[in-house]
């Protein structure tokens, strides 16, 4: 190339510029990527403990119960089930593509999928076990602790090393491949025109404001009821709690929509039955937006378009308790 | 063949019986055979169902809540926990190989998988639903009403069409390939000596009276407590309930021994914890003998080779609920 060609290429650059954004184009929304394939060893394990009963008083609550690989990683509860049948006080949310969330909990209060991981376990309202008994539990079992010993090395069971696998097992989980990640890569017929136009009217109107990036949400936290007040018998005030802040009172991590509709009912105290409904409620109180009903379905038929492929799952054999082995206390 | 060697033919006879009664020795128990296939469409569609919480009241009891397939095909307790976390009457017994069952329940008052089926739907004190209602909500649900005409070639779903499809998928929960069946097949090294020692002594001491067969019990229903009473808070009575007969007070379906490692706590009551506690009440109510330490853990050695090859399944994804479908119960 001589100098002489330099002027001539500048003038094409704007050119060539448009040409890129047409190719990429800045969609607020992104592909999920497919899960890394992890610690195999150690996900198989986590895998194990995810459906595991026996790390919870009864015998029958394991993170499965409240977060079903069946049903979009929820328990399709306004609020969950605990021990003896305990009301929980806030909607269970999905485990799907819960690692690219930004806290976990819907105040944020764990950092990670680890730190989440022991809380059910301990928590006298869900599991109502302890990190003592789940370790004395897991160490009195052959079949467990030669899994530990192989995947961390050494001897002693810890719950460090519990809510690892755990969370290594939950990364995993990740649904790549919904239809709007076929359009988004480039495959115009994978959604309809209505849906479509639903995306334009959800980006068009600002729900992508909060609900972007690859989990369409999960990635910041928000005052619930910006236009006007939210008005429920939930008791629940969000980040508040944990930073001790009255300005984060009723902010809420913004859920992903991913999977939204698997994971019904909505909102944090789970009021809103449908997905028409939580449209209309988003509109009006974060939005200062009344949808019609054509808007809404659009919106709604969009939302559809979100759901992956969900992880193929083989269900795990527990290694089965020896005579040393405490028993599950049900009716205690 | 000519006639004239016919005698010398007659001569060998005892010989080729003695070989043929070696090589298929008359032992009680017999391999399990391997699940034969059925319908794949009713099976995948019955699988759904098994896993399927909306068919209780609270959504989120299942058959696999109570016979758990990670755990044997039981949920380990001595007896279940139900809706509104109520206590159950009776230890659930494993679904493994419940087809081979010459009926269903302790009292044997489900003449096959299918009749058992509805049953725990309907009972208050377990998924506390009704058959109408289970019904209404599977007809509420696209996914689900594509899937049964499907299989049974007609639009409406009925409960009939419920319960056989569970029982076509409970049909394929056989465990074959044991240890021991793989002994009784010819692979001499496939247990130790201490366990054929074991099974010896099972014999022997008349065990194989009632746990006989491939499933090593569950085809005849006798007495619990033979040579002295059974001790038992539990009110339940077992087949005369069924009967009316006073005769069957106290009858019992012989449970199956195959997985038995897995399906602790043991007999209708759950009141035995470990295999030990169990062959030890065995021995002393109905063969009027106690088993010393030695003999005893013989015998548990070789009931452990009953562990089969448990069923690999894939977990479900359920069709998800319509704004169509009737939400759950849970805490009315």
């Amino acid at each position: 190339m001589t100098l002489k060609r330099i002027p001539a290429l500048l003038a094409t650059l704007p050119l060539a510029l448009s040409a890129a954004l047409a190719a990429t184009p800045a969609e607020p929304i992104q592909p999920i990527p497919a899960a890394k394939p992890g610690n195999p060893a150690m996900v198989e394990l986590g895998k194990k403990l995810y459906f595991e009963p026996r790390l919870s008083k009864s015998g029958v609550i394991s993170c499965n119960s409240c977060h079903n690989l069946s049903m979009g990683g929820t328990d399709n509860l306004k609020t969950s089930i605990g021990d003896h049948w305990k009301q929980g006080p806030i909607n269970a949310p999905t485990v799907l593509n819960s690692s690219m969330n930004l806290a976990q909990f819907w105040d944020g209060r764990a950092k990670d999928l680890q730190a989440q991981a022991g809380g059910p376990i301990a928590n006298p309202g869900e599991m109502a076990f302890s990190h003592g008994l789940a370790v004395e539990f897991l160490s009195s079992i052959p079949g467990y602790r030669a899994e530990f010993k192989k995947v961390f090395k050494q001897d002693a069971i810890t719950i460090d090393e519990v809510t690892k696998a755990i969370a290594a097992f939950e990364e995993t989980l990740v649904t790549p491949n919904a239809r709007f990640d076929q359009w988004l890569k480039g495959d115009k017929k994978a959604i309809t025109a209505d849906e479509l136009a639903g995306y334009k009217l959800f980006k068009d109107s600002g729900c992508v404001a909060c609900h972007n990036g690859p989990a369409v949400g999960g990635n910041s936290f928000q005052k619930f009821g910006i236009v006007s007040p939210y008005k429920t018998a939930n008791g629940a005030e969000g980040r508040s709690g944990v930073t001790g802040k009255d300005a984060d009172r009723f902010n809420f991590k913004v859920p992903t929509l991913r999977n939204v509709e698997l994971t019904y009912p909505y909102f944090h105290d789970g009021e809103a039955a449908t997905l028409t409904q939580a449209v209309d409620t988003m509109g009006r109180l974060q939005l200062g937006r009344q949808f019609s009903d054509v808007e809404n379905a659009k919106i709604v038929a969009f939302l559809k378009t979100l759901t992956g492929e969900q992880p193929h799952i083989t269900l795990p054999i527990l290694p089965p308790s020896t005579d040393a082995t405490p028993r599950p206390h049900p009716f205690d």
